[in-house]
């Protein structure tokens, strides 16, 4: 076996370890039946356990409505993208989005693919490098719905406190923060994540929803596509990713073990301070690249003085454990994702790194 | 641990030990790399390898035309059954369904939501115990494509045969047969298949696809609704199921070291041939759902005098080592499903319990 390295891959990230070597204990034989958890019908009643119990986990976690549902679904977070304006975008209405991102950027324009979408913010002027101020978002004059993406995986930007427009129904994509944080739920009519984050491995996409939002959606539109299904069917519609889905309930099973939300976002603050502390003890090296105020603390951004540098640290990076280091092209440099499960001593060895990278090459 | 058992589950269902014990034996750590398999970018070279060495597997075991593409996509076979007419059943078109079971009313039913769809057959009238004989297909004047289900998992039905309708694009649910026996590639323009049977775990659906058919797609949907997108950017334009993958890529390289397609058929007929002696031997015990020309290897489907006594063969099967045996409701009674990673002697094992229980109980 290797040694383990830290990981800032931004997704498929990080797992705790301890749930992978659970998971892998149960690999071969679940629960004494002579058989794999990957072989069980998920109409079976081992199954069932899995995944009432990471629907209450994840209600429990986030301390959610009672009314709400979790639901679980395959095709990731861009499926989502289309999912919801199908779905609730119907002709003579229209949605509006909060473009912060490239993922914000391709949910606007699958909606706008379906129905009548507007961009009520942007801040692509300077390359997502923030998020709008509340007096910067013009809402139309009655959106079905907002759409925001909570933390911007590619810019390293996060809303430190999420907005709320009265009345009007708000949509989140949260797939690289959620779980990271305490935040109202109840703002929210739907949120959508992709597991392969903070919440799992890739193949599972988790949906929080308010029933309440199914009065006025499509249902003209093929079953599999309808929210309703999944609700109705309590995810069982159809063969749900099974493995996937097990694997976020032991991750949410560390969670709670460690403190659940509360104790998760004290230490995400003092992992991404010990990162954001040497941006700012050397400004001339590190330039980060969103601004302060909206740092996000799931994904750290940043350049270094010239490409050829940036090709040192992330090779350099690597041969000290510290893998995944090269930021997306959007962004270009650097980009450490440092979900839940990238342990404390992972951002520690990371902010050492960077300081010695900087007294050899500054 | 449990002593392994016979796992007669239709889906997810039981999966080469093999590859169980060779899929466990790289949980934590992937390729010496100091990470799971389930932890690394899908945008990565081992995840990168694997992908492509699944896509050559598949066209190799199924001896594809070189210009077809093997897709790997999210949400089970049911996503499917409206994707295909959301990308093909444009306005101004028809299609038409062969009815010969569940799935395929379903397929039916989405696409009845979409556009034109017609029943070219149907066999509901019997139950599906058989399937439509050519002379009985009543295709529409000019079909964009015809669409099948090559076995029936619920009534276990399969086509000995697989029709063709001259230049009609023909497109196939081969969810429960696929890589079972040898068939022609080419005479299909579309075929799409949930791993959770005969490929692998639950959470990946594959596609096979000629595209020539994307010429005349509708490029007028959500871009992730398109098989346009998946083609244009190797099933990663988003993230994918990589596990899932991973696991069918193991499964692959198990049938290839068995000798493929062709001994996979061979063994399926002996396996399934040891069942259906039974019924044959006993047929006012044991009375076979599917009328005998249309058995399915995959799929034994069977009643017994009384639920009662079905009951008790359920129960009493568990305790020898021989699970999963409830059938369908839609069926009732017995269903044993012995894919590719049932091993003959289950189906021996099965044969000789059946024997037995006449016995006690005739």
């Amino acid at each position: 076996m290797g040694e383990r390295v830290y990981n800032f891959y931004p997704g498929p990230a990080t797992l705790p370890y301890e749930v992978l070597e659970e998971a892998s204990q149960s690999f071969l034989d679940f629960n004494h039946k002579g058989m794999s958890l990957l072989e069980m019908s998920h109409r079976g009643k081992d199954y069932e356990a899995i995944q009432n119990e990471t629907e209450s986990l994840m209600k429990e976690l986030l301390d959610m409505p009672d009314h709400y549902r979790v639901l679980f679904m395959g095709g990731g977070a861009s499926t989502q993208f289309a999912l919801v304006p199908m779905n609730f975008l119907k002709p003579g209405t229209e949605a509006d989005y909060i473009v912060t991102g490239s993922f914000a950027k391709k949910a606007y324009e699958e909606a706008a693919k379906i129905g009548k979408a507007n961009i009520a913010a942007s801040t692509k002027g300077s390359n997502f490098d923030r998020l709008p101020a509340k007096e910067e978002i013009k809402l139309s004059a009655s959106p079905v719905y907002v759409h925001l993406t909570s933390n911007n995986t590619i810019y390293g930007t996060q809303w430190q406190e999420l907005p709320s427009f009265g009345g009007v129904p708000l949509v989140a994509d949260m797939s690289s923060d959620i779980m990271s944080r305490r935040f109202d739920v109840s703002q929210f009519s739907l949120i959508y994540a992709g597991a392969q984050k903070n919440l799992g491995p890739a193949g599972v996409t988790v949906v929080i929803i308010d029933p309440g939002l199914l009065e006025k959606a499509n249902t003209d539109l093929p079953v599999i596509m309808q929210y309703k299904t999944f609700v109705e069917n309590d995810s069982l519609y159809n063969t749900p990713p099974v493995y996937a889905i097990y694997m976020v309930n032991l991750v949410l099973k560390w969670i709670k073990k460690n403190g659940g939300l509360a104790a998760m976002e004290r230490r995400n603050q003092e992992k991404a301070k010990y990162i954001y502390d040497v941006l700012d003890q050397y400004p001339e090296f590190y330039k980060g690249h969103a601004q302060k105020e909206y740092r996000s603390l799931m994904n750290v951004t940043f350049r270094l003085p010239s490409e050829e540098l940036e090709a040192t640290f992330v090779a350099e990076g690597a041969k000290n454990g510290l893998v995944g280091l090269k930021g997306h092209r959007s962004v270009g440099g650097i980009r450490a994702s440092i979900y839940n499960a990238m342990p404390v001593e992972g951002c520690k060895a990371l902010a050492e790194f960077m300081k010695e990278f900087v007294k050899k090459n500054g």
